[in-house]
């Protein structure tokens, strides 16, 4: 069965779409820890990251950088915090997020709840610094 | 001030090594989440994961998925999570921990205390797996 992901990929569910590249997509995170958590996979269904092919795991992490700069331009932070974990979702993504302290990015926080509307804004606010 | 990991780097404070290139450096985490937690550092002393040099930090990320796959050979876990958060030391270096759970890579739980020579036979065995 296709990952939820790989849906997004498809355009079968709706997404914040931040930028993509011919083999990767960065999107928001709908069960962000801060504002502006953003999701960078490869469009190829893999679930683990470090199975991933060298070239494709390689853009997959230059493609991270470059839409970190982005986030870190667009969203009030220290710095953008990386995590790749993968335990619920079977398809690889890495998580980046604006954090100012440690605790920004601890995945044991209850998720925020924010509006489609401000989604929105931030996934532009972000866009606009690519 | 030579940040802590430039100090390993340089050999003025001695680490668990794991490996290294000419220019990065993987060795255990004396703070860790689980055994097997490995750091890896560039040798050159950036604070931001994502201000270095294009190369290197290719460079970085190459290497760590190297590690990652000799820590998972030698630790029992599911998978390697990957953490980059750097806000206490400031010299980019990035988290690689032996998961099972999603809770087993959570920053806020206290630090393993692991005695000297049950270090050694850890990083010995991640060594024979290179």
């Amino acid at each position: 069965m296709a990952s939820i992901f790989s849906k997004i990929v498809a355009g079968e569910i709706p997404s914040y779409k931040i930028a993509e590249t011919e083999n990767c997509l960065a999107f928001l995170d709908v069960f962000p820890l801060q504002e502006g958590h953003t999701l960078v996979i490869p469009k190829k269904e893999v679930n683990y990251l470090f199975d991933l092919p060298e070239e494709l795991y390689a853009e997959l992490m230059s493609f991270s950088k470059e839409v970190s700069k982005a986030v870190k331009k667009a969203m009030p932070c220290e710095r953008i915090g990386v995590a790749v974990i993968g335990l619920e979702v079977p398809h690889a993504h890495v998580h980046l997020i604006p954090i100012t302290q440690m605790d920004d990015m601890n995945f044991a926080n209850p998720k925020l709840k924010i509006e489609a509307n401000r989604m929105e804004q931030i996934a532009s606010a972000i866009r606009s610094e690519l």
